[in-house]
């Protein structure tokens, strides 16, 4: 085999908000082979997270920032095409933070996880059954504390965390509220993901539908996106209610943070408890939650929709699509049709 | 005995902030003795909480509103002084929600404590060993969850709950700042209340002096004001913060909330948890609290201010006096000298 050509997707410059093409550039350079215990992953997805709005800030964060000049931070979906590691095969299906990127060649300690179930595609790898669907599972199981009978309201309810937490939702017996934005949307997250009611935010009576689909009050809001929307769900929090913030998609710029209604007078009065967190924190959860979600995907209980642009070159501008709410379910570019 | 005269603060208008003097007028009238299987309390000591606020809204909160008409609901410590229950003779030393009045008839079911502690003056029941050192308690301990070497910091620190929650938080090996209002209330925090640090908030340098207290960050914010004091702490949390809501005394009407920085990024970075708790819901939690309390008081670790008020004609006003932080401890007003 010659050293193949390797397209990759840096970061050169560090937008002031949602990250854009233009933030990215392309280049090709040559593929090292494997040194001594390493792999070469030939990445046959990309993933496209809204949380690399906060990968690539300067402002701090939860990670490392990408560096500027470096192949951007992504998990990818691969198989090991070079081995010098008895135990990693050419063949063996993988995931990691591999990078947006054909090839990557890395020690086999950054091998997130061998991917087991082969008879579901090896995209799922990277949504449903990688981080998507495992901070669904932990936020709204571990932060959520679902009981049956609860109402669950889930903002960018059509999303990759979004529609797995509304169907897991379903699935422990609660009644789920959607809310995203557009006919679509609302079609898909009624018929696809089973929700009990779908609220658009885009309406011009979202304030008086989000009361009319929350009028026994909100039990759990598994929150994605902050501002307005939220605003609106506050109003209708049941006694104990319990926030879960993964996400604050409908802010686009933090430094300073936008101003909005005062929260701590109704947490108090309600007795409610807001709770950010990270799944990279998790790390140990992940194959509980991997191994429950994939048992629910083989029952049908669980489905999940992928938005797949085709091409390295469809990376740079997947970010700002994601915020601009063009994708139908997970975002991932692939690089290689099997 | 002849029946006596009952003087009695009533409600008579409903405040839209701070319940203010004007809000209520002092009748007299007599006092019934007790029917069978009751008995009458002579008030000693009548409670005055920042939490009474809420108590005369009319906004949905965590209790029905005080009548308009009505004896204003209240703490008290008080002896029985005619008894028509075996149980409970005269002399008996009580607490309950006998109201802001001399003399209170009730079914012994209302009885909230029988005071046993009697080597301890009976104001105590109603701050340090009542609501407001049983929040403390709760507050710091359940929603808090210190551990030693973490930093507590306190708003409305030299008030009843926080001069509490400060100690506590000592007694678990915490390093502990103060906020509060003024010199004294510094040297109060300081001196009688082992504050490590304290910080005024009416200082113009009040931005910087928090941040310098809390140079290492923030493992649990005991909020007691939210508003603009609460914005410079969460400035400061560590990840994994913990921040308890207990009160809201910075802000002075909620209808609407006011407008503040939105905390959803924040809490998402440091995977932090806001928490609001109405200690009423937790009564089964107060006798091992009160226990607990009471033995720190004999053991001299913990103490308590009282700012004791005479005579019921300082009841009106002494809301309003807790909101402008002229009281230094625990207000209560006295009817009777023992």
């Amino acid at each position: 085999m010659n050293a193949p050509v390797n397209r990759q997707v840096l970061l050169v410059q560090r937008p002031a908000g949602i990250p854009q093409a233009c933030d990215f550039k392309i280049i090709e350079s040559p593929v090292p082979m494997p040194a001594s215990g390493q792999v070469r992953i030939r990445n046959h997805f990309l993933s496209v997270e809204p949380a690399m709005r906060g990968w690539v800030s300067a402002v701090a964060n939860y990670s490392e920032p990408v560096p500027l000049g470096g192949v951007m931070r992504s998990f990818t979906a691969g198989v090991i095409d070079a081995s010098d590691h008895p135990d990693y095969p050419v063949g063996l299906a993988v995931t990691g933070l591999f990078g947006w990127q054909d090839y990557a060649v890395a020690d086999v300690s950054a091998i997130e996880q061998v991917i087991e179930a082969r008879d579901l595609p090896i995209s799922s790898a990277l949504g449903v059954l990688g981080i998507n669907g495992v901070t669904a599972h932990y936020g709204l199981l571990e932060i959520g504390q679902p009981q049956a009978g609860q109402t669950v309201v889930v903002s960018t309810a059509a999303g990759a965390v979004g529609s797995c937490v509304g169907q897991i939702a379903k699935i422990k017996g609660c009644r789920t509220v959607a809310i995203a934005g557009g006919a679509r949307k609302m079609r898909q997250c009624l018929e696809e993901f089973g929700y009990d009611a779908a609220v658009d935010y885009k309406s011009s009576d979202f304030v008086s539908e989000i009361a009319a689909a929350c009028s026994g009050g909100v039990d759990i809001y598994f929150d994605n996106t902050s501002g307005v929307i939220s605003d609106e769900v506050m109003k209708h929090l049941n006694v104990g209610a319990r926030i879960a913030i993964c996400g604050t998609a409908s802010v686009s710029n933090w430094n300073p943070a936008p101003q909005g209604p005062r929260v701590e007078r109704h947490l108090l009065v309600k007795r409610a408890r807001m709770q950010g967190f990270v799944i990279f924190d998790h790390a140990d959860y992940y194959p509980q939650a991997r191994h429950e979600l994939g048992s629910w995907i083989r029952a049908g209980q669980l489905r999940y929709a992928e938005d797949i642009l085709d091409g390295i070159e469809a990376a740079p501008d997947a970010i700002a699509g994601l915020y601009r709410g063009e994708n139908m379910g997970k975002r991932l570019i692939r690089l290689v049709t099997v």
